[in-house]
């Protein structure tokens, strides 16, 4: 039985992987995953092209699942901070649709920012033999890594990064969505745009606040300091900020906001004071929250940071490092602009 | 070995559960959990009186984590379908806050409303031994029951119920939460209370309506039915509801809504008419959504539905049900009104 069990593993890592068809193809995992199933939206280009190369490379779409049955305990724990679901749920649904397709299921363990309560999740976590643990958390700055001790549990962050060479990170880009909000408003003749977003302390509202002025610039706009406000991730920040710049008649003509709660304060608050918009201000939101985003008048156009597909894509990633891969670094997913009224361009 | 493990597990049988010190106290299993950890707020008389009742009967604080750390898996799974986490997050923060005292750690499986993914997830969770299974729902009617099949492991519903006399469900107390907001607005003096709320399909609803009429009628206030408005569950719906009532010149001075999100659109409309709210009309919502209530103008009064002490109470009957007692019936875990300016009473 060992010496079988050996064999069987040694086999298993000489199989192609999910990531080298990824890599020979040129798209990302979760495409593969999509074209091997015949799921999801892709062009039918795309999709010859992975299955001629997963031929090509000698991939089955179940190879994965078979190896990972052999010898595994087909569940991945989630670890969270996430106290409002906003963020995890949605990363939850994207692993759990990736992993769920490989017989596995995914177990969310909620340490609700106590460290004590997280490392019991995590020996639990190990004590059930996890295949593989994704950490997630709401994001200020580079969270603490978390110790799986020397048991070669494969690990990855999610919607937060560490600080550790050695980590893999997958995490939105906040430059770059940041850079398309403006980058959109440029395109629509604004030429005053102004920044109102979170706390500084956020790397992703530094980042945002970077993406903001390299678009900016790209489109000849000069950069204003007076034009970008920085403060709580609130409705109420909205309104102050928004109130800030209309008594200083600054004359802009479309804000950029960190959140879609903080596009929604600036909204309302233009409106109260008779200001139109899309006509005079046009804005743009972040985070794509639909409650939010579709309750506002107009309903706004926003950022989405494809929290599905980061999930979904996070549990790619695991899958190959369980299959033996060894993966570092940080990668962005990308943002995509979702077009409501808010911001003036034609929707149809 | 075998003998042993037997006499553990007899002697433990007869040992007091935290169930029979909360029945012979007369308080609920969490007020027993915080007495004798000495956390949270009760009353002196009360902790005392649950401390000579733990004395009396012989019941230790540890006795529950120490006979489970005997023969346990020490996790229990948390099976749900919110596709938000705004019900499911705060009721695992309560279910983990209890079990974490003992040890355990709480799974979190989301089935996003896919009955294979579900069936997938139970067997997960039993092949990793759970020491028991909380289901929780999107409530719109009694959900179908799960199937453990004949394994033995304790199963409960929080926030949610199925039609099974054997099963033991933790829902909130709807017709209470709507009676306490009704008549909270008709002692501060409101008279024509109109009720804007979500679709008759949901239970919730429907209970909430009844709990409104109740307390009509105990203040001598008659029903209207053209006073009762049920529609989505949306911002949008609270704007249209509130619009439609203005026309009828239904001369309303209280709204009690079925959700923040409806009170929410509610006020909005009720300002942009020019009617003053507490003033003219006083508003109560549901829910007590922290980032909408606080964030209306004037911010919500509104009825918290205590999921965390929901969470708390479901993992204390889990718990019970581990130690071997049989639970069945649907318990109603009272809601509180948490007052703020939307209704007009002193908040001092």
């Amino acid at each position: 039985m060992e010496a079988m069990a050996s064999n069987a593993l040694s086999h298993k890592r000489a199989l192609t992987t999910i990531h080298d068809v990824a890599e020979a193809a040129g798209v990302s995992i979760g495409t593969v995953s999509k074209a091997l199933r015949g799921k999801g939206r892709l062009r039918d280009t795309t999709r010859e092209r992975v299955r001629t190369t997963a031929n090509r490379l000698g991939f089955r779409p179940n190879d994965l699942a078979h190896s990972l049955h052999r010898k595994r305990s087909l569940t991945v724990g989630l670890l969270s901070n996430d106290s409002y679901g906003r963020f995890s749920i949605p990363l939850l649904e994207g692993i759990q649709q990736t992993l769920g397709n490989a017989g596995m299921s995914v177990f969310l363990c909620n340490a609700f920012d106590d460290p004590e309560r997280e490392r019991q999740h995590v020996e639990s976590l190990l004590a059930k033999r996890v295949d593989g643990v994704i950490v997630t958390s709401r994001r200020t700055d580079p969270r603490p890594p978390v110790d799986l001790g020397n048991v070669g549990v494969p690990l990855l962050y999610a919607f937060t990064r560490v600080d550790d060479r050695d980590s893999l990170n997958l995490v939105p880009d906040d430059f770059g969505g940041a850079h398309a909000a403006v980058t959109h408003l440029a395109r629509l003749g604004r030429r005053r745009i102004a920044h109102i977003t979170g706390p500084e302390r956020f790397e992703s509202a530094r980042l945002r606040r970077k993406g903001y002025k390299a678009a900016l610039i790209e489109h000849g706009l000069a950069p204003n300091p007076a034009l970008v406000l920085m403060g709580p991730w609130s409705e109420l920040w909205g309104h102050e900020a928004a109130t800030r710049l209309l008594d200083a008649n600054a004359g802009i003509d479309g804000v950029f906001c960190g959140s879609d709660q903080i596009a929604r304060g600036v909204v309302d608050r233009l409106r109260e004071r008779g200001v139109a918009v899309p006509r005079d201000v046009a804005v743009v939101g972040y985070d794509n929250w639909e409650v939010v985003a579709a309750a506002t008048r107009p309903a706004l156009t926003s950022i989405d940071m494809n929290l599905q597909e980061l999930g979904r894509e996070a549990g790619a990633e695991l899958l190959a490092m369980i299959e033996g891969g060894h993966r570092t670094g940080t990668r962005k997913i990308p943002c995509k602009l979702v077009v409501r009224q808010s911001c003036g361009a034609d929707t149809h």
